[in-house]
């Protein structure tokens, strides 16, 4: 069961074995607001899993701990239950589908468990773990709907209030809900006064959705680059907690998380998965309501971002921010064309990372073609004076 | 003048102004050695120059406060000294060279500094400064040849063994020599026995270079992705300190930093600059003696890099570890081959991320062609499976 009480046994449990991450101040993510940083992406195994299934498996019987433990995920879970087995000295089987990233894979074998890899989906994964369990009499390791789980993930809501006892508003990612509903559950009986949001992606919103119609409510997919809140069912037990302890949830696109991975990267140094950004895109959004001076700690729940991944959403993020643009250019064919379009960019302060030729459209001349430049901006001003000087000089620029 | 008791000065005066920042334990960088990191790329401005810029201008007289401070600097010192003179509520002049990176410039701006672009490279920039200090009085603050300043840098060394007292080997970047002075001094007045150990780039070794030869000595030129400790003359201060009390002085190289630098934002969650990341560098390169079964403390000096490097840089680094190969296939004109190629890499679990034809080499037939294809591997064994595998179906694999 869930009680203040079991939040603060599993907080003395995890001592030790976690890390008290960093509240972290974050001045110059957005103005008016006094933005604080939960830095759970710095937690060991790169996420904050670790807490509740460490917490859930230290209460687990004798008899359960001798059989070990089992779970399914290709993400955070995985490596969280692995670890927290391995820490306890129990045996633990992860399911993941074949397709999961292999920078997961040998993670989770790295924490030393015994790793199923499963033809399939997640849900392929999920029905192996179910049949292994009732088989060999494992105990399944749910990712957020269990009373342990939650108080674990609850004990963030305890650092929060003391490493920020002034905090006002607390943004947490909402994916199946366990994690807010820890930290909402534990900051609302301590501070009723503290609001609590939550967030999801908008290509994954199954507790919004939920909430809205008054019922559990199934997706039919998930489409998100947060693939660590991509849940298409909220648990019954974490929907009944955020209906009665969230003030509130709100969505982001892809595009506004990029931009929140590339703030974080680039203003605080640190690395976070989609999942663990979506607070602070939902801040940089103007999303949050009423945060005018106000202490609002964004829970960054996690950095387990895949390299080729974050590359795309550098160059994302920074189109995103007008810090690079794609400029195309009809030219006709007489010398010199370049070196003018050269100059003119120059001139504004902008620098070209690249260049191509395309005459391959059969709308043009056979002697004309488009000329793709693209090119490093200081923001959506620095592109505009970039194309307004070109057309000032007779190019054809294209929108 | 340098002293411990100054050190101790400096940390009271720093109370509240920078971040204690956290102490984190890194098991997954190197196993053998209890790694852990000094995370000074998540102070305040994103490095440590914060400090002994604040003390320096925390200590001047009244009269030097009112005319203010100027620095040159295109880096973590512009940074440090404009937020340091505004939170001592002083005027600062910072003279940038004008190529310096826009974000730079922005963040000198944002601090409070009166920002001052000069024509030219560093030595000019410098020459200004000097100039406008002759002329209007102002204080300049040298980035590391200063006690007050190695000084304000020596409260690392004493966060470090609080925060980590069982230490045995901390290590440290070089540039001017007045993080590791700091550092040092402090170190080995409280514990002899703690070895310090520098690490400079390959490309600037000038503090390595002037202990060897046993004067300081100027280096012509300095090439380094680590352009935060790429100095060509170590101060003469700094120069006898590292003398007297650092242990040794290693070199590394640019694609061992790109590594570190990779190995930190995959396993740490953290973004390192170069110049921050040439402990973890020195570290991964087995080239700190005597690490086995020892307490590690990599000093992460700064996180100021720019995305657009990170970019270039993490793609090297996967390319240094293995992750990614490009694969040169010589083809014959006809069909299906690509199909082959494809199917035969598919088999080995690699993933294809672009594929390209050249037909343009005068050696070839002129039906034939070359392709050029970029995979994402786990492993140099992974890239000499695809390889073997190619060779075994008869292609021509080019090293």
């Amino acid at each position: 069961m869930l009680t203040l009480d079991n939040v603060y046994k599993a907080s003395r449990v995890l001592k030790g074995v976690i890390r008290q991450t960093d509240m972290i101040y974050a001045p110059n993510i957005k103005k008016g607001a006094n933005i604080y940083l939960k830095t759970e992406n710095l937690q060991v195994t790169g996420s904050f899993k670790i807490r509740g299934s460490y917490y859930k498996i230290s209460q687990l019987s004798d008899k359960e701990k001798e059989n070990g433990v089992i779970a399914c995920s290709a993400g955070n879970h995985a490596q969280g239950v692995a670890l927290a087995a391995t820490k306890n000295g129990i045996k633990s089987i992860i399911c993941l589908p074949d397709g999961a990233p292999i920078s997961k894979v040998e993670a989770t074998k790295r924490y030393g468990a015994e790793v199923c890899m499963v033809k399939g989906v997640y849900d392929d994964a999920y029905n192996k773990a179910i049949e292994l369990r009732d088989k060999e009499g494992y105990t399944f390791i749910h990712p957020f709907n269990d009373p342990d789980v939650i108080a674990g993930q609850g004990t963030i809501g305890l650092e929060i209030i003391e490493q920020l006892p002034e905090v006002d508003i607390v943004v947490v990612p909402i994916g199946g809900g366990g994690l807010i509903s820890g930290v909402a559950y534990t900051i609302k009986q301590i501070n009723p006064n503290c609001k609590v949001y939550g967030v999801q992606s908008i290509g994954a919103p199954s507790m919004d959705t939920s909430i809205k119609k008054g019922k559990i409510t199934t997706l039919s997919k998930v489409q998100t680059i947060a693939d660590g809140i991509a849940v298409k069912t909220p648990g019954d037990y974490t929907y009944e907690l955020v209906k009665k302890y969230v003030d509130g949830i709100i969505t982001v696109t892809d595009d506004e998380i990029a931009l929140a991975i590339l703030t974080l990267l680039e203003q605080q140094k640190l690395i976070s998965e989609g999942a663990g950004a979506v607070p602070v895109a939902a801040v940089l959004a103007n999303k949050i309501p009423d945060t005018k001076g106000k202490n609002v700690c964004c829970l960054v729940s996690g950095g387990n971002i895949d390299v080729t991944i974050l590359s795309r959403v550098i160059e994302r993020g920074l189109k995103m921010g007008g810090r690079k643009a794609n400029i195309t250019i009809a030219l006709s064919d007489k010398p010199g064309q370049l070196s003018d379009v050269s100059r003119i960019i120059a001139q504004t302060g902008a620098n070209v990372t690249s260049v191509s030729y395309d005459s391959t459209d059969l709308d043009m001349n056979i002697t004309d073609c488009y000329l793709r430049i693209n090119v490093e901006t200081r923001n959506f001003d620095h592109i505009n004076t970039i194309k307004k000087a070109l057309k000032d000089e007779g190019f054809e620029v294209f929108e």
